[in-house]
């Protein structure tokens, strides 16, 4: 096996140099930096990462905190973990997934990202004693990464008037949490500026809840409506109820998804949807945390990406 | 913060004992684990795990290695994974998600669990100097988990028979896969015991691919034909076919999908599957890798965990 002495006797330097260029890169000139790295390279040299860890009282290890039951969350959250394996694998970190938020104090951790927070669970972030970043937005002045929701509901709404649908109406997600009202938001700054009339209906994220809304109030939406919704689940429902009651999609009735991952794409028709940048909010999640850590927890702030907008079947 | 010597002193016990009683439980006596441990909970005292990975020569990190595109696998990736971090968390292991297999050797670890194998990767894993499990069946001798897909297909088509229909077809995955030729072998077993024909297609993986093998051989499928197939995917898009065909489901043609993980439920209509114990297996696959490195590499043998029927809406 080779070790850091033989780094060291290869590039001519000491120990302590090799050392200080692995763990503390921006303590040593450039040059002394290529010198190492290069013996580095010609003999095939793996810096143990247990032994850096070590070296700067840390673990290299981040715990990704899902708080929402895993079986019924959407597809999306395989991107997000994606994205957030890739930046923690290009700064040699590992990962844990704890789905129990009794299992976060069992092993050592540099910090947490944590997903699927809902208000209540403030309480329990406040007593942490590490750095976290939130997935998903929040009032609270935690740090965090999300998609401009608001924005998102923007460019829907927007495209749904453009495409001379004559009523627009907003199926959101019941529940009381800020992403949601962001999105609403989006959708009722947009019919307001366009001088339109508003119609808001709210449906748990499943595809069976959004179709028995869309039934139960039929008569409510004469032809020419587009349904511009909170998530593609909450889309497919919709498609349902209208394939249900045999009108035309998209020459009748028109559908947006919000999401864009995997199910507007297994959907028949397939659906137009606003699309969110999950796998890059993951890498950016990875990084902010990361930082954070570098910092001894010196605050990150709040990071919208932008969604796009996915054109596909659900709209004229 | 609480050191090993802290926990040495509220013991009573020496410094080396306590770090035998973390490291090499095996090594002293119950009466001594047993105080030792009561010391460390007392004082709250947390084993560093980049220590005692350095102590055993570990990195206490195992790659989880994807050889399939991300953005087109099936969302039972999302519950393999978590049941794997399940796995590895109960032993204070963390992991990193490896989707370039030009990263594997860019840091530290200590094992892999690799995914979406196919036969044209083998070269690759015979020069790695790691202990590893495969996901999934392979003739190679490599140690692996996957589900019994032979079994899967008997209870499929078995059922689909018991349940009146006179034709049964399967449409499987167009891969030479060792997992594709158990679900087809499950499938012509339970044919022939019953002394009916046979009849195979296979499509990739995609609801659309499905949909068009349906429809470009109609005139091959009477009704009372039930699709058993080797996909939620393929059976979406058979669904799809026959609504296109205006025909009744399930009372005119029956299908039988295989995963069980999201897409059988917002399919609409639900789809009668052979449901995966995708989590489970994951938890199977950080065990029996943390046992292979515990035991230097020792073979770990096959294991098939059993499918099960869950009836839905497309069969009668």
């Amino acid at each position: 096996m080779v070790t850091l002495s033989d780094v060291a006797k290869e590039a001519n330097v000491s120990k302590m140099t090799v050392s200080r260029a692995i763990n503390h890169p921006e303590q040593v000139t450039p040059e002394l930096l290529e010198l190492v790295e290069k013996a580095m390279d010609k003999l095939h040299y793996r810096p143990n990462s247990a032994a850096r860890a070590l070296v700067n009282n840390r673990t290299n290890v981040v715990k990704f905190i899902t708080l929402e039951d895993i079986d019924t969350t959407e597809p999306y959250y395989m991107n997000l973990l994606f994205g957030v394996a890739r930046g923690l694998t290009k700064e040699q970190y590992a990962l844990q997934l704890v789905t129990d938020i009794g299992d976060i104090g069992k092993s050592g951790d540099d910090g947490y990202i944590i997903t699927g927070a809902r208000q209540a669970d403030y309480d329990l972030f406040d007593a942490f004693d590490k750095p976290f970043i939130l997935y998903g937005e929040n009032r609270h002045g935690y740090d965090y990464v999300d998609t401009d929701n608001s924005l998102g509901e923007k460019i829907a709404t927007k495209y749904a008037l453009e495409r001379g649908y004559e009523h627009v109406v907003f199926i959101g997600l019941d529940v009381k949490e800020p992403f949601e009202y962001s999105r609403e938001n989006g959708y009722l700054s947009t019919m307001q500026q366009a001088q339109m009339p508003t119609q808001i209906y709210r449906a748990a994220n499943h595809s069976h809840q959004s179709k028995k809304v869309v039934l139960d109030n039929w008569e409510k939406f004469p032809q020419n409506t587009c349904f511009v919704c909170g998530s593609d689940r909450l889309a497919v429902g919709i498609i349902w109820a209208l394939l249900e009651k045999q009108v035309k999609i998209p020459e009748e009735y028109g559908v947006i998804g919000f999401d864009g991952v995997f199910l507007d794409q297994v959907s028949n028709p397939k659906i137009t949807t606003i699309k969110q940048p999950t796998f890059e909010m993951g890498e950016i999640l990875a990084q902010m945390l990361l930082q954070k850590i570098k910092l001894s927890g010196a605050p990150q702030g709040e990071v919208l990406l932008e969604p796009k907008l996915v054109v596909r079947d659900t709209t004229k």
